[in-house]
């Protein structure tokens, strides 16, 4: 089972269920262009899911302030969507994906032509959105920020493929800007527009900045321990894509195999052989059980980041956020 | 010689030429990334040149208004020039193009992956930079509509192509939303932050307005009437791309020929040959002289809408832009 399938079917955000069912509107609402063709690829996008986890998360830190207006938070839990969705199309583009969450992407169902100006439009209808709602510049400016990053972040991991002489630090600078970014913007953006203190606002960054960290060497983790079945795509893929990830990392630091490793990771002409004999190798070292730990720690400190002062029941959402990601069971 | 080269060895914006060197390097220091590759990508865009028509006109309008900063109207100006950079960069990935203005495209010299990355972040840079500015809403969200109508008119373009029934109602929308919205934009937005009132905004936006339909429909006529040699790339090539403009609209309704023409521009297998016949035509019709007088109604209606209180420099560069357009020695 994938970590959306397991998010969507996990109780965490049930304290949020009302406004996540509104999100859902207003997603649909938001990609209605006066062109059809682009209402209909707009709405293939939102009917084709995802795990809203951004949306969720800027929803609960909103929640959590004294001037909380649902009417006034909800535009910008869209346009997180949107700017997540757009990044998401325009990566298949990239990828030459033909799947996503079990349906056909944009580029394969339209081509490459549609798919391309479909993003440009959605990350331009998620800065539509969020103009007029009194925002002020600084979310703004964190959004047109998070963009930039995004391409950023793709462009650094598109140019260090089979290159397996990362350290950690390059690796969680790249996971960073791929996906801890975007989840602490949420959560601080949110907590701004519900009108809580800087100190706050802060913290909840903070969390949302360790929850991201953890989601993705999580993710990365995934690759490598799960079978092909159960992950919904094939085992071992980013070594397939030439992505290096922590467990890849550990195991060319630690394992008597280091070199064969080595040479596998950095060949783009891998063969499927090779792809199971690198998992071998670093299922062979404590590669994977190195990630776990340091998924762990982001964990502890994502929920020790918390405010105190958060209503009860949107603290408990975020824990069980935070629990779930570490959730050793899957 | 292009309408672009002819318009930068002409003296019309010699008013603003300081404000146009000082763009310049905004330009370059707008996109410099810390990512190197990405600064490489965007010093490449910002240095093949371009005629810088979008900020020319902003800061003209920006110009006349009592409230008029260089420092304050610069951003925006920059803003404009790095979406219409961004949007230039994936049309070439669309279009496939291996070169623009003489200098290899984004995607012939980094591939198709960088290329759409870039320009998604120059889009986003665009909204970074005036976000803090304090512009107010109304700027942050015409833009953002402007990134809209930039990608619908695109998708609107492609679905159309080889399409000969579209008339000149159809025509006229296509390059409203591909050229004359922006060029109003740039006059409305520049006026706004000028601090000219609301009355002289909408005049200016007129005349953004109108030279941006007179602009597309010579640059249309140009791509008919023009040799390969005197224009920088085949003759024919709206034709070849099948995207129907204006001369072969009218030629369609009143050549004897029509018929013919319209197996012609209809065939996505067109040979070279048959795009030449095309060519002769539409020449033997009036339907060159159609477009140069639609133009030359957009340009009158262009130099009657500006405001009567323009400072006399501004006003001459506007009505010199407007006459140099309708110019019919080209």
């Amino acid at each position: 089972m994938s970590l959306q399938v397991m998010i969507l079917s996990n109780h965490m955000f049930d304290v949020i269920k009302g406004d996540l069912e509104v999100l859902e509107e207003e997603l649909l609402a938001a990609v209605a262009a006066p062109v059809e063709l682009v209402t209909e690829v707009g709405t293939h996008l939102v009917q084709s899911g995802g795990k809203r986890l951004r949306p969720a998360l800027c929803l609960l830190a909103a929640r959590s302030g004294p001037q909380f207006d649902m009417k006034h938070a909800l535009p910008l839990a869209v346009a997180f969507e949107l700017i997540h969705m757009a990044s998401l199309v325009h990566d298949d583009v990239l990828d030459e994906s033909d799947t996503r969450r079990g349906a056909p992407t944009a580029n394969a169902k339209w081509g490459n032509q549609v798919a391309i100006l479909a993003g440009d439009y959605i990350f331009a209808r998620a800065f539509d959105l969020i103009a007029g709602e009194g925002y002020g510049d600084h979310v703004s400016k964190r959004l047109a920020q998070l963009v930039c990053n995004l391409s950023l972040g793709e462009i650094v991991q598109d140019s260090a493929v089979y290159r397996a002489s990362q350290g950690e630090a390059d690796y969680l600078d790249r996971i960073r800007k791929k996906t801890a970014d975007f989840l602490e913007i949420c959560c601080e953006l949110g907590a701004e527009v519900g009108g809580l203190p800087t100190a706050e606002q802060q913290k909840l960054a903070e969390y949302g900045h360790c929850i991201g960290m953890a989601f993705q060497i999580t993710d990365d983790v995934l690759d490598i321990v799960q079978t092909t079945e159960t992950l919904g795509k094939p085992a071992g893929n980013d070594i397939r894509q030439g992505i290096v990830t922590l467990p890849v990392i550990r195991a060319l630091e630690v394992s008597p195999e280091a070199e064969e490793l080595n040479a596998i990771v950095t060949d783009p002409e891998m063969t499927a052989e090779q792809v199971k004999r690198a998992l071998e190798i670093i299922m062979a070292t404590d590669g994977v059980d190195f990630a776990r730990d340091r998924a762990e720690e982001y964990l502890e400190r994502a929920k020790a980041a918390l405010p105190e002062g958060l209503p009860r029941d949107v603290y408990e959402a975020y824990v069980m956020v935070a629990d779930f990601i570490g959730g050793r069971d899957f």
